[in-house]
C-alpha cells in the first residue's frame, strides 16, 4: 500500500512528546484526582495554574493544568534536541504555511507556537527548568506512578493528510490501520524510538482524544483502578484494563474529573530500526481492538477535548465520520 | 437483620470445596484451555476423562471433565477432615430428608453422594490419591497458574434457605447481599477461613455459575487472559480483570470451549473469628458490583451450567427472578 | 521417621496466631518503619503504646509496641475459637505444668497467659474489638501493605519437646527439618490451614527469631524494600528478597529499628488435608534454605529477640547449638 | 568536574546496542538455559551456532552462540542507522588509528569490525533480516521473558579514555561513578535514549562483564530466578533482585553454564534532553551500589569474560585494579 515517507534528512530535531496544557474547571480536583489516581508529581502551583510530572521526568512539566471555565487543550508540547532546531522547525512550518510565531511561556526555554496542517495547536521547545526525578522517591509513589509523558492521541477527519505532515516533520511511522480500501484510518508516528509519539485516529476534528502516560508496572496500573475506585472516580475508569492490539501494551483509561481522558500503559517495543515495516492492521480484526475482553465503548469512540479556538470539521467523502466506527464501534458494547 | 445462624457443634467437619465433575464436547479441547489459559496441571487422563488439579494441589483432582454430548456438571464435592465424619454427614443429610448414599468413585476414598436442599448434587469425600504439588515446578506454570480450586457460586431461586442448610451444615456466612427488604439475594459461605466455599445468587436454578481458583498473583491472572488471547479464546474473557466488590479479589472469568465459566482470582482475605460480623451490602450499590470500571454483562447474570438430571425453578413471590436482575443487570451495560 | 502426632481431638480449638507484644525505645521511629516500610496501620496509639493491625485485618492489633529500656518481646498471642476453648486450654497447660493464669488486657477479651513447655510466654484470647478492615482503603496503603499476621519463628534449644507439646495442643506439622541422624532441627506447625502459625528452629533459646506479615502481592514485598532504602533503612533488608524452600514462599526480611526481625512473604498454600504427609527437608540440601541466590547471613540464624524475664540455654548433646550452623550457615557466606 | 564532552555532530548515527557474540562449550545446555532461564527465543540453530533474539525484537538476533572450546567473547554488536553511516564510522575509526575492516557475517547487513581504543572487538551494521516479534506469543513466553538486548558491561583499566572515545563517537554520558579524586572509575554511556547502551567500569581488561537484556516487568524477573532454581540454575544467581544506584533498575544477575554474566533488568528512564546534567555518584556512598540489601559478593567486581585474541592489562597509577574494589569492593561480604 502506498504510505507517505519519512524524511530522515530535515535540517531539524524534533526528539519526543513533551507536555499537554488543559483547562479545567476547579484545580483541587484535579490535583487529588492527578496525583493519587495518575500518581504524577507537582512541581510547582499558582493560584491559576499546576504543573505536573511523571516519576522519572527531570522536566519541570509534562502536564499544566490551568482553571478556566470548561474543559479545553491549549496545545499539545513537543520536544526538539537543541535550540537551533527550532528555527529549522520554524521554517518547516512556514514553508507549509502552518501559522508560527515565538511564544514566551514559563518555565519553558524559547518556545515556538505553531498550528500544524490538522490545525493541533503546538507548542515546542528545547529546554525545561531541571528538577529532581521523583523514581526513587519511593515513600511519595501514589497510584498509578506515573512515570512519564508518553504519547497523544487526535482525532482528525483526514489522517492521511496528518500522517504525510507529520512524515515530513521526520516521524517514523510504526503501526497503522487501514481497511481494504488502503484508507488510513488510524496511523501511530514516533520520534523517541517506541511505537508513539502523536497517533492520529479518524474522527470529526481536530480534538485531544487523549493524553498518555507510561507507569512502571502493570501493578501500578490496577492500583490506579483501586485508587480510583476508593476516591470515588470508579465511574471513570472507562476502558481497560486491557491489552492493545497495535503497540502491545496493557493499558488503562480514565476520565479525569473534567472529562479529559488519560491512558496510563506500559510495555512499549523498541522502534528505530529502518529495516522493520510499520504494522498494518485491518479494522475488521476483532483483535485489533482488543486480543480479548470487552471492546470499547461507542464514547470511547467519539468523545474528546476541544483544542481551544479551533475550529472542527467532520471526515469528508464516502468515508465519513462512521467509518472508523462502523469498522471500531461496530463490535463494540451497542 | 435477622440472618440464618450457623451451627458450631456439628458432628462432622467439612473442611472445604474440593473439585467439580464437569461434563464436555471434547477433551482435547477442554485440556488446552485449562493447561494453557487457567494454568491446572494434568494429573491423569483416560479415553473419556481428564483429572487436573491446580499447582499447589497434593490431592488428585480439583477438576474432572468427562467426554459427553453437551456441558453440564455432574456434581460439585467438598471434603471432610476424617473419614468419620462422613458418618455425621450421612445423619445430616438424612435428617434434613436429603437423598444420600455411597458412592464408588475412583481416585477418592470413601465418598457420599447426597443432594442438597437447593438440589445440587454434591460429592464428599475425606481422602484422595496424593501427587507432587507443582508449586515449586515452576518452568511448568503456563498462563493463569491456577493454584487451587477456591469455591462454587450457584445460582438458586431461594438464597434463604440454601444459606439456611449449610449454615447448619456449619458453614460461616461471611457478607452477603440485600436490598431493603432484607431478601437475601447472595450469600458467601465458607468453611476453610477465608470468605467462600460456596456462594448463592438468586436466580434460576440450581445452576453452576462458575468455579473459581486461585492464583499466585494478579500477573498471573493478566497472562491468563493475554494467552487467552493468542490461543483463539479471547472472546471468551467474559468480564474483568477488576475488583469485586463483596470478597475484595481481583478477578476475571472464563467461559470455557464448552461455556462453563471459570474464574481466577487472588486476594483473599483471612476470616476465622467469630466476633467480626458479616458484611451486607446493598445491592444498589454500584460499588458492589464494580469499584471501578464497568458492570458484567447481562449473560454474566442469567447464563450459567445446568446440573445433570436436575430440574430448575425460577424464583417465587414478589420479588421474581428478575429482582436481582434489576438490581445488578440493571447498571450493566444494556 | 518417628514423629510427634497431633490429638486431634484436643477439646480447645486453637484458631490461628494472633498477635505479638514487643519493646522498643523510640516509638515514633517504630512506627515510621512499620507503617511506611512494612505497610501495617495505626489502630490506637497511647502516650506508651502503639497498636499496628494489617491492611486486611478487623481485628484491633496484631502487632503492639511498647517503650521500653531496651528491645525485647513480652508475649506471643495466639487466638482460639470460642471464649470457652481457653478454659480447655487452660486446664491443658496446667496438666503439662505450665505456669498459666488469667491476664487482664487492654483491647483483648478474656486472656490467658501461661509459659509453654520451651518457655515462650504467651497471651491467648477469643476475641478483640472489631475496626474496619483498610484492604479497600488502597489510598492509604504504603511500603509492604502487610496484609496479616501470619506465624513466628522461635529459637529453641530442643525442637522436638517443642513440637511434642504443641501437636499434643492440636497443632499440625506441615513441614520440617532433619538431617539423616532423624533429629528434628527445625519444625513448621500450623493451625490456620497453611504452612505456619508458629516455626521452632535449633539454637539457644528460647528467643523470638522473627513475626511474619504476608504480603498481597510480591510487588509489595519489593516496595518494601525500595522504601525502606529511600527512608534509611536499606541496610536492614537483612536477607531476600528470595525463595523459601520449606513453604515456597517468596519473602523477604527486616530489622525494625530496634533489630527486632520483621518477615514479608507472600504465596502461601493450603494445608488442611490429613492424608498429606509432612514434608522432610535434609539441612545438607542446599535447595533447602535457598532454591536460588545467596545464602542467609550467619547473624539471621543467630540473632534474635529475648523474651522479657526468660531464662535463655543453649542446645545439648552432641548435637549442640552448632548442629544448625553446620548444617544451614555452613553454607551462608562466610 | 572536567569531563569529557559529546560530539552531537557526528557523521554517522549508531541507535542502539545490537547483539553480542559469545563462545560456549556445549549448545544445548547454553540453549537450554537462555530460553528457559533467560526467555530468549530461538530464530535458528546450525551444528555450530545458536542464534536468539529478545520477545519483542524483530531483527535475527541479540544473541549467538558459538560452539568453542572455552567461553569467551568475540564481538559486541551495535546498530547504526543507515548504510551510509558505516562509511561515515570506517573513517571515525581510521581517524583514532583502531583497527577497521569490512566483515562478511551471516544474517546480517554490510558490517564493519573494528576494535575501539579501550580495545574491544566490535560488530556495526545497520541491517538483520527481519521476523516476527514474539511479543504478543504469549504462550512461549519462558522464564524471565528476556525482551530485547539493552546494554553491556565492559571492565577497562582506563576508564576516561573509554569514555572520551565513545564519547566523540557521539554517545551521551548518563550517570558516572567519581570518587573525590574525580578519577573516572564507572561511566555510563548510551544512544538509544534511556541510561546505557555501554557501561564502561575501572578493572583489568578489557573484558566483558555482563550482557544485559530488559524483561517486562518485576515478576518475570522474579520468575526467571525460580525456574533457574527448578532446573538446576540456582547457583547461578549471583546478584539480586536488588535495586540499582546508578540507573535505578530492579535487577538480577546470572551466570550462563559457561559464566558468562547476563543481567535482566527493568524499569528504565527515559534520557533525551540535552539540559539534564550526567549523575554523578561516590563511589563510597553505601546506597550507590546497594539502595538496600546485601552489596555484591567480590566476584560479581572481578570476574568477567575474555575477548577472544584481546591481550589484558591491568590498571595503571596509583589508583589502580584495587581502586574500585576498595570503594565498591570493600564493603562486600568477605
Amino acid at each position: 500500500m502506498d504510505l507517505p515517507q519519512t524524511d530522515y534528512d530535515t535540517p531539524f530535531n524534533i526528539t519526543r512528546t513533551s507536555h499537554v496544557v488543559l483547562t479545567v474547571r476547579d484545580l483541587e480536583a484535579s490535583r487529588l484526582f492527578y496525583t493519587e489516581v495518575i500518581g504524577l508529581m507537582v512541581t510547582q502551583q499558582s493560584a491559576d495554574t499546576l504543573y505536573l510530572r511523571g516519576i522519572e521526568e527531570a522536566c519541570h512539566h509534562s502536564l499544566v493544568l490551568r482553571r478556566a471555565d470548561g474543559p479545553a487543550c491549549e496545545r499539545i508540547g513537543m520536544r526538539v534536541l537543541r535550540d537551533r532546531d527550532l528555527d529549522g522547525l520554524k521554517t518547516f512550518f512556514e514553508s507549509h504555511k502552518c501559522p508560527v510565531h515565538w511564544g514566551d511561556v514559563p518555565h519553558q526555554g524559547r518556545t515556538l507556537h505553531a498550528i500544524d496542517i490538522p490545525g493541533v495547536p503546538l507548542e515546542i521547545c528545547a529546554t525545561m527548568p531541571v528538577v529532581q526525578r521523583a523514581l526513587t522517591q519511593f515513600h511519595l509513589h501514589r497510584g498509578g506512578c506515573a512515570a512519564r509523558i508518553d504519547h497523544y492521541q487526535i482525532l482528525v477527519p483526514d489522517v492521511r493528510k496528518a500522517c504525510t505532515f507529520y512524515m515530513a516533520a521526520g516521524f517514523w511511522l510504526s503501526e497503522y490501520i487501514a481497511p481494504a480500501s488502503d484508507e488510513l484510518v488510524g496511523v501511530f508516528l514516533q520520534r523517541k524510538g517506541n511505537p508513539h509519539d502523536i497517533v492520529f485516529f479518524k474522527e470529526a476534528g481536530p480534538r485531544l482524544h487523549h493524553v498518555a502516560f507510561t507507569t512502571p508496572e502493570t501493578c501500578h496500573l490496577l492500583h490506579a483502578c483501586d485508587v480510583a475506585g476508593t476516591l470515588g472516580y470508579g465511574a471513570g475508569v472507562e476502558r481497560g484494563p486491557g491489552r492493545h492490539g497495535p503497540g502491545h501494551a496493557m493499558y488503562v483509561y480514565f476520565r479525569d474529573p473534567d472529562g479529559h481522558r488519560v491512558e496510563l500503559f506500559n510495555t512499549h517495543y523498541q522502534a528505530m530500526d529502518l529495516e522493520v515495516a510499520p504494522v498494518r492492521w485491518d479494522p475488521a480484526d476483532a483483535r485489533m481492538m482488543a486480543p480479548w475482553g470487552l471492546p470499547a465503548q461507542e464514547k470511547w469512540f467519539t468523545e474528546a477535548t476541544p483544542f481551544v479556538g479551533v475550529t472542527q470539521s467532520a471526515p469528508q467523502g464516502p468515508a465519513k465520520r462512521m467509518t472508523l466506527e462502523r469498522f471500531l464501534g461496530g463490535t463494540s458494547t451497542p
